[in-house]
C-alpha cells in the first residue's frame, strides 16, 4: 500500500492457479507483476495465464532465486540514481541475495552484486573495499555465524543492512545464529528477518530513493 | 574505528573510574566524548574528572536516556543536511528512543521526535502523517506487541527502521514480541536489537549523512 | 462434553477410516457430526460411510478450510440471535478464519466475514468500522506481526478474540510472533493459540450464546 | 482509548512522581484514576499528590493486589447487569485474580470470587459448580500447571478465560506451563498472558456489558 | 545393561537389514526380541529372517502401537506379582501409551488398560476410581495440555509417572506442554520424556518387580 | 489432598506470617507442619508462633536444605519397612536431596544419603554400588550435565528417580541440561523437575509404601 | 582458505551437477576433493564427471558416513606422526563419527576408531580406557544425553572432544541435549555443535599436526 | 579427579567459610588452592584461614578475573614446553580470558595475552597475526556476536577454543548469539560453554601438555 512500492506476490503458500491469476491481475492494472517464492511449476502457470491474458507481456524468471518479474510493454520502470551493493559470502547466499537484487532493481535502483567474500578468507573481502565503498547502501547477506556484514560495516561508512540466510545445521542453525549475532553486532548494522531478501531489498531501495531524490533525481 | 562515527563508551558494566578515564581521554583526543547508560554516579565521576583534566569542557547528561556527551571547547559537531524523524508510541519507549536521537544529533542530521503516537489510539497516528513525512529516514520505537513501526511504514514512503522496547511481562516479554513482531512486519522494515537506540540513531545517521552528501551538504 | 457444545473430530492424526466412522456415528446419534482438518481423501471416505449408513445426510466439505458437516434430515442447528464477526488481513488468514466461522455458525450465531482488512492499508481496515461494530464478539485472524487484532480492538467497544495463523518464516515465524504480540496487545484481547480456529469460533458462539440468553432468545 | 474503557496508569517501571502526576490528572479529568502494580511508597504519593489538587477524592489501595482506585466525589462507576465469576486454586493466584476481579467491577460487572478451588482437591471444584454456573463469564486463574481452567470448562457452558498466573519454578515455570497448557486446552477457552488479570479483567467485562447490553441494561 | 531389563531395538532410524539381523540374534541369544517404532516394513523383514533364522519363533507385532514381540518357543517370559495400569485420555495417546503397556507386560507384570478418561468429561475420570486404586503403580498418558496425571494423582495414593504424548499444535504444541505441565503439576508427579512410552513401562515395570518381590514373589 | 501424604507449606512467595499461620494450624490440625523453602526470618517466625500456640511442639530446622518440620507431642509418624537411596554428586546437590531425605523419611522411608558419588571420579560411583542396591527407589540429584542418574541406573536393578539440580551457568544452565538430559537417558528413569527435591522425595516415599504393603508392613 | 587444511565441499543444498563440478575442479587444482554430506546420486555424479575429467582418479565414499574423497594419482596424502581416537557409544553415532575419522586421517594423522562404549555398559568404558590413553587427542561421539564424552574425560588426560549427535525425540532430542551437558560438563571439554564430525575432526588433526610438528614429524 | 588436572574450587554458590576450609585442605594436600569465581570477602576468608593453617602459603588474587592461588612454600609449579595464547576484543572479555589464561598457566603453559584485536577495527587483528602463529594453541574470547575466533581461525593454522563471553542485551544476549556464532563458525573451531574461561584453559592447557610431551618436554 506503500505509495510506490511495487506489490509483490509472495507464492509460498498458494496455489499455481492463484499465483497466475494474482499475477495477470497486476500485469493488467499496474503493467508489472513481481512474485517471489515461485518455483517451475509456478512460473508455467503465469507463462500460460499470460499468453491468454497479456501476450505481449515480457517474462523474467530467476530459477535460482525463485521470482519471476513480468511487465506489460508499455511498462516502464523507474529509475533512480543511486547504487545499491548486495554482497554474499558463498553460494548458499544467492537465494535470498537474488531476492534482494531484484526488488531493489525494480525500485529502480542501480544494483552491484559483490560475491564471494566471505570472511573464512578474509583477503578478500579486504580486496573488495573499494568496491564496497562505491554503494550508497549495502545488503550483506551471511549464513551460519553471519559475521560478514560485522566485518564489513567496519571496513565502510555506507550503511549496513544485514540479511541473515538460513543455512546452517544443529544449534543456532537455519539462520539463528547470524540472525542474532548480526543483532548483537559491535559495528552498528540494521537487520531483517532470516532469508527476507525482499525486505532487505526494499529497505535498500527505499534508502536509495532517498538518496536520489536528495541528488535531484 | 569506522571512520566519522565517533566512538562511544558503553558505561553498562564498566566502573566509574573506568568511565570517567575513557570519557577524558575521548575529549581530549577527539574533542568528544559520548557515554550510553550511564547513570548518576557514573555522570558525577565523570564531571569531576573532566573538572581537573578539561575544565573548559561542556557536559550534557540526559537523566532519562541515561547519556552524556562531553566536548571541547573548540569542538564543531558535524551538520548535515538532512532529517531524522524519532518516534515513540508512549513514555516507557523514551529511554531507547533518547539515546537514538542523541547519536543521530552527533552525527549531525536534524532530530525531530514525534511522540505518543501508538497504535492503540490510531487517530493520533494517522494525525502525524505530515511530520512523519518530512523526514529522511525514521527511527520508531514501540514496546509490548511493537505495532507501530508496521503502521507507520504502511503510511509513508520514508525508510523506516524499528526499534523494540523492553517492555511488556510474560510471554514475548521484555521486547520479544516487539522484536519478532517487527522482523515479521507485513511492510518492509529494518530493525535493531531491543532497546538498542545506539544502534538504530547511528544507522538513521549514516543514512542522513548518505542524503545530505547526495544534497551536495 | 461441554452440554450444548458439538463435539467435533479432529480429523489430524486419525485414518479415513477411523474418520468416517466416528463421522457416522456421530450423524446416528446427535444428527450432526462436524469434522475439522479433513482433507478430500477423508471427506471422500466420509461421503462412502454415510451413503451406507445415513444416505439421507446432507453433506457440506470446505475445500479450503478443510472442515466438513454432516446432518440428518430431521437435525435442527440452533438458531441464537446473537453475531459473530470474523476477520482476517489476508488470503493466508482464510483457513483458520474459516475453521472459527464454521463453528460459531454450527453453535447457532449469525456469523458475518470481514476480509481483507489488513494493517498494511490502513484506509480498509477504518472503512470497516461500522460493520465492525455491529457485532456482539469478533474473532480477528491476523499471521505474520498479527498486528490487526490490536488496531481492531482500539476502534470498537466490542469484545476480541486474537487467532494468530501460523504465516511468516524465519525468527517468530508459524505464527509465534503473533501469538507473542496478541499477549502482548497494548489494547486488551484475549487470545487463543496459533491456528486455532475451532477455538476462537467456539469460544464465540459461547459468549453470543450468552449475549442470545440476555436478549431472551 | 476505546470508548467506554477506563485507562489505567501501569505502575511498575514509572517513579512515584510520575505516579501520583497520572492518577491527579485522571481523577481531574474523568473523576476516576486505576492504578496498577503499585506498591506503598507509589499509593503513598498518589495520597499526597490527592491531598493536594482533589482532597475530597476516595482512595482505595489493594495491598495484596497492588492496586489502587481514586475517585472524585461526584464521580457514578457505571453498572451494569451481568456478573462475572472470578475463580483461584490457591493463594499464590490472588495477585492478578485481584487485578482482574477489581477492573471488570470498575467496567461495572457484579463480580464474585469463587476461590481455593484447585484441582489437586477435585470434590472442592465440583462443589463450586452451582456457584460457577451463575457466571456470565469466568476468569480463571491458575499456576504450576495451570489445569483448573480445563477442568471448569469442561463442568459448565459459560465463556471461560484462562489467567496464568507466574508461580513454578524450573522448567515450565514463572507461569510458562500453565499459559502453554491453557493454549492447548482439550476444552475451548482463551487466554490472556500470564499475570495479565488487567487483561482478562477488561475482556470480561467488555463481555458483561455486551450481556447487559442485550438485557435492556 | 541392565540385569533383568530386556534389551530392545529401537527401530526409527535403522534400516530394516539392521532390526532384522538385530531381533533374530536377540532371538538366537536371549529367547526373545523386542523392537520397537517399527513398522509394517520392517515387521515384514523381521519375519523374513525368522523364518530362516527361528522358524518356530512366535511374532506378536501391534500395528497401532508400532512394536514387535518375537520369542523362541522355549522362553518363558517372567511373570511377577505386581500390577501396573496404563491410562489414557483419548485415542491418540494409544500410541506411547501401548508401547508402555508392551514393555511392562515383558518385565512380567499384569497390565491393564484403563482408557478414555480424559478431563474434559470429568464424569468419566471419577468413575475409573476404584479401577485405577487396585494398580501398585500408574502410567497415565496424556497430550494436550496433559492434565490428566494431575488429575489422577489427586484421586490415589499409587505413584503416578506422567507419559506427555506429541499431541497438539502451535505454542507448546508436539507434547511440550503437556510436559512441562507434568513437571510443575501441583501434585506430586514423576515424569518421562514425550512419547517416551518405553521409559514408562520399564520404569512402572521396575516399580512393580521391587512390589512384588517384596510380596515374596 | 492424597490419602496418607501429607500436605507442605511451601514458603517462598509467602510473608513470615502467613507461613507461621499456615503452620500453628497444622500442627493443630495434624499433629505436623511440614514447610519447605523456608529461611530463617521464616523459621524464627514459626518458632515464636507455636511459642504460643503450641508450645511442647519440637522443630527441626535444616538450615542448609531450608526445611522446618514441626511435631506436636502426640505425633507419631508413620514408619513403613522400605528403603530410600538419596544419592548426590557434589555439596551443590545438597539442598533438593535434603529436602527429599526430609520429605520422603515423614512418609516413614528408612532414608539412606549416598554423597559424592559424582561420574568424574567414577571410581568412587563404582564403589558404592553396594550401598545403591540394597535401596528399594533412588533419588539421584545432579547438577551440570547432569549424568549421575544415568550412570548409577546403568549399575541397579532399582527404580531411579532422577532430580535435577540448579547449578551449572552459560547454555542448559540452572539445571536445564540436567533435565533435559535425564529425560533423554540412555537407561530408563523417571524425571521431576529441577530442584524439585519435594517431588522426587514424595514420589520415592510413595513407592516405598507400596514396597511395604506388599512386605504386610 | 587456512593454510593446510583442505577444503571440503559440503554437499547438502547443492544440486549434484554442482556437486560434480567442484569435486571436479578440486581433484584437477589441488589433486584431491573431499565431499562430505553427499548421497548415492551425488556419488554417482561425481564418478561420472570424473570419469571424463579425470579417469585415473581414485574415488572412495563412504555410504554410512556419507563422504567421498577422490584423489589423482599423483596426490600425497599428508602423514603426520599422532594419533587421533574416534569413540562412538552406539551404532547411530556413526556417521558423524565417521566424517571426523575422514577428516583427521586427511589432515595425515593416524585413527584409530573405539566403538561400542557406551556409558550405559560401564563395563566395556572401563576396558577401553588403555585404548583410549594411547591416543594424543580424542573425538567423542554421544547422542541423546551426551554423557560419554565427561566420563571419559575423567578417565584419560588426553584432550577431548565432545561431538554431539542428533539422536533422541522429545524434549531436548536432536543432539540438543547432547550439547548442552557437554557445554555443562563437570570435566573440562570442548565441543563442536550437533553432528558437526567435520569440524570435530579438523580440530583433531589440527592438533594432531601441532603435536607431530612437535615430535619433529 | 583427571590426573594431573589441578582440582579447582568453585566459589560462587558457597559460602565464604566452605571456600577458606576447602582452599585451606587444598594447600596442606595438594600444595595448592586454585579458587574461581571468589570476591574480596571471600578472598579475605581464605587469607585468614590460611594465616592459621599455612602462615608461609603464598597467595595471588586478581581482582578483575576473581580468582585466587595459593600454593604451599614446597610446590612446585609444573613447567611445560609449550605456548598458549589467550586472545580478546574488548576489556569486557578480561573475566573468562583471565581465568582461562590462570589455569593454563598453572598447567605448565607458557601463556602469552593478546588484546584488543576485535573485528570492528580489522587492522588491528591483522598486525596480531605473527603473535597468535607463534602459540600451540589459542583460546579466543569474545562476546555480543563473537566473530574474533572465526576470524582469527581464518588467519592462522593453530587450534582455536572458541570462548563466549556473556557481554550484548537483548536477543542473543548473555553471550548466546557468542556461543551459537561459534558453534556455526564457517572455519573450524572448538567452543567452551559463555564464560566457561576454566574450562577454555584446562583444554589449552591439556593439549600444551601433549605438544610439550612430544617435544620431549
Ligand atoms: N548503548 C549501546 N548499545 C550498543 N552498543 C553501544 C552502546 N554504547 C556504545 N556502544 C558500542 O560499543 C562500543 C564500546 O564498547 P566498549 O569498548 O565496551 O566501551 C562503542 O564503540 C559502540 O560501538
Ligand atoms: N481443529 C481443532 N482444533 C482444536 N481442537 C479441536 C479441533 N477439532 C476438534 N477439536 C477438539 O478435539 C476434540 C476431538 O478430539 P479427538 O477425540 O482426538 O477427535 C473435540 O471434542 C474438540 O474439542
Ligand atoms: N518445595 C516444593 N516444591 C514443590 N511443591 C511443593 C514444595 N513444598 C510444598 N509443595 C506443594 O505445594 C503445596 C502447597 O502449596 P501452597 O498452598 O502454595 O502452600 C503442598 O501441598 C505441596 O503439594
Ligand atoms: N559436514 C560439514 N559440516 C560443516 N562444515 C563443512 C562440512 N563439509 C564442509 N564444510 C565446510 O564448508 C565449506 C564448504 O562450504 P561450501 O562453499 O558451501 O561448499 C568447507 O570449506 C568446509 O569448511
Ligand atoms: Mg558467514
Ligand atoms: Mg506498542
Ligand atoms: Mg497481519
Ligand atoms: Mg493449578
Ligand atoms: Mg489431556
Ligand atoms: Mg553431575
Ligand atoms: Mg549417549
Ligand atoms: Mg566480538
Amino acid at each position: 500500500a506503500r505509495s510506490g512500492v511495487p506489490e509483490a506476490v509472495l507464492g509460498s503458500g498458494k496455489t499455481v492457479e492463484e499465483i497466475a491469476d494474482l499475477a495477470a491481475t497486476a500485469v493488467e492494472t499496474t503493467g508489472r507483476a513481481i512474485v517471489t517464492r515461485i518455483d517451475a511449476a509456478g512460473a508455467g502457470a503465469v507463462r500460460r495465464q499470460l499468453a491468454e491474458n497479456a501476450p505481449k507481456a515480457t517474462i523474467r524468471w530467476d530459477e535460482r532465486s525463485n521470482w519471476l518479474v513480468a511487465t506489460a510493454p508499455a511498462f516502464e520502470r523507474p529509475d533512480v540514481d543511486a547504487r545499491v551493493g548486495v554482497v554474499t559470502a558463498g553460494t548458499s547466499d544467492a537465494v535470498p541475495a537474488g531476492e534482494a537484487a531484484m526488488i531493489a532493481a525494480e525500485l529502480g535502483a542501480d544494483v552491484t552484486r559483490i560475491d564471494d567474500v566471505g570472511v573464512a578468507s578474509l583477503a578478500r573481502t579486504i580486496d573488495a573495499v573499494s568496491r564496497l565503498r562505491e554503494q550508497d547502501v549495502l545488503v550483506v547477506a551471511a549464513g551460519r555465524e553471519g559475521a560478514l556484514p560485522t566485518v564489513v560495516a567496519g571496513l565502510v561508512d555506507t550503511p549496513v543492512i544485514g540479511l541473515p540466510v538460513s543455512t546452517g545445521y544443529g544449534h543456532g542453525g537455519e539462520g539463528e545464529a547470524a540472525l542474532s549475532g548480526m543483532l548483537q553486532s559491535c559495528t552498528a548494522l540494521s537487520v531483517v528477518n532470516v532469508d527476507a531478501g525482499f525486505t532487505a531489498g526494499t529497505q535498500a531501495g527505499l534508502i536509495a530513493r532517498r538518496v536520489a531524490a536528495a541528488r535531484g533525481g
